[in-house]
């Protein structure tokens, strides 16, 4: 895929990320970014993560492709604000990790021959800022993209065209779907994770070690960016916390009862998930998924 | 520090890193293995971890220093068998991850001559047996020792020079803070790591990224040893579980409430605690704690 412009709206760890990889991968000829912060956009020109730089939202409808890489409570007004001054063949995408609430905010009120797909790139980390985007966030990285009956064929392949430009597999999920998904795999374990650092007095944090650290690192995330995560998300949330509950009064139930067996058989049900994960990262698997078959990928 | 015989009973991930330390830095002339599994013996041998290898849990009574690595349930019997068999002048020590059940177990009961110090190193991984094993493990890192009113001073400043000459630093708490510390610090994570995983269901493992895999890390752990930590540590966990469930309330009542605010002060509570976490390996520190302060050290 080659394209001419390609704007990226919020240059942060992802935003930049997107910009580099598609500079340095040649996948657009020329790469605008836009922020409101000018500190940012200096530092991500700084970096050779942009071509342009601009404050002003209403230029990324001259793009191309145009990614919106913003909070997931902004996405939908600023997809409808870009569509509004786009052209025809303008193609729109944005990496939030909610998907349902931003494609049914959009579907139906995007002008003629612009289109938009929700996509989720499964990549990023707790830090923020271009200074942490890398040109190689997305290789070998799953990104889900998330089209309903009335998403345009062509703007699903173009979608996954670009993002296996920049070195990822793609894989189709219903928006809804993905969201009760992330519940599990993502919002829930953050929501943990803050948790479980929010509850250690401070005097304890010079004896926590590598256990401590991987099982509450989401927990330096930003915490509007999680909250506005968290409740676009709420009910799939909300019933993966239930879910949690419960299991973790089965421990309780099995610890205070001294039941070893029940313990250990806990125990396993966690380790054998774990144990099972297939591995995160695809080498050189940038072309293997058909965009339109409407399943989640598992190769 | 440099001793005769150094025993290791129990030769996986943490006895097969002692060992391979002690043999390395030239602490010890040499190292006995001991451990009921001869495969176990023969792949430490066939690393270079071991001078000899031995089934016989008596052998160990013959040694200067000897570091019970087994789980948390044998050691204490363990420290009693290899005590009655010992020398005047025979320091034992273990690397238990819960200290009271064990140190309160041993106290008082023995022979003349013949010390233990509890010694709980923040070293260590989800993964398991020698083949695992490393010479560093415990480089810059820290290990707690937990005397009683009864612990010798000499076979205290014994046991802390030892982990010293491993290249680890050393602190001193009393075994009944420490594992209260432990409690919210390694065993509720390693509960919660488990219980997350164990509610993924099996489709959903494809969906995760780095997030769910480093708060779920621990939950690869090896189920009998955890079950064991945590029984031997019940008060504390079923204590900071408690707290746990407090705090997770706390999320769900924001979340269902849509009270952003609330949620934002939680999630900021969280990074806070993250953050500031201090440097958990520290450089070049091997010899820089007073062990008969009986204080942790935050350095």
């Amino acid at each position: 895929m080659r394209i001419n412009t390609l704007a990226v709206v919020g240059v942060g760890l992802l935003g930049g990320s997107v910009g580099w990889a598609a500079r340095r991968r040649g996948v657009a000829d020329r790469v605008v970014g836009v922020d409101r912060d000018p500190a940012v956009l200096r530092e991500a020109l700084g970096l050779g993560i942009l071509d342009e730089a601009c404050a002003d939202l209403g230029v990324a409808g001259g793009a191309e492709v145009v990614v919106l890489c913003t909070p997931v409570d902004c996405i939908a007004a600023q997809v409808l604000a870009v569509a509004g001054a786009g052209r025809p063949g303008t193609l729109l995408t944005d990496v939030g990790s909610t998907k349902a609430a931003i494609v049914r905010a959009v579907e139906g009120k995007l002008p003629a021959g612009v289109g938009f797909v929700g996509s989720h790139p499964l990549a990023g980390s707790e830090k923020q800022g271009p200074g942490h985007a890398s040109p190689d966030l997305f290789q070998g990285r799953q990104v889900v993209l998330t089209p309903t009956s009335r998403t345009g064929e062509e703007d699903l392949a173009r979608a996954a065209a670009f993002w296996q430009a920049l070195g990822a597999w793609v894989s189709v999920m219903e928006p809804e779907q993905h969201d009760r998904a992330m519940a599990l795999t993502s919002h829930l374990p953050h929501l943990v994770a803050s948790a479980l650092a929010g509850i250690l007095p401070a005097d304890l944090g010079g004896l926590t070690a590598s256990g401590f650290r991987d099982t509450t690192r989401t927990a330096g995330g930003d915490p509007g960016l999680w909250a506005a995560i968290l409740e676009a998300n709420r009910e799939g949330v909300l019933e993966a916390l239930a879910g949690l509950g419960g299991q973790l009064e089965r421990f309780r139930q099995a610890l205070a009862a001294g039941d070893r067996a029940a313990l250990e058989a806990l125990l396993l049900q966690g380790k054998k998930v774990r144990d099972s994960l297939p591995s995160q990262v695809k080498q050189g698997t940038t072309n293997n998924t058909n965009p339109t078959n409407n399943e989640e990928k598992e190769e």
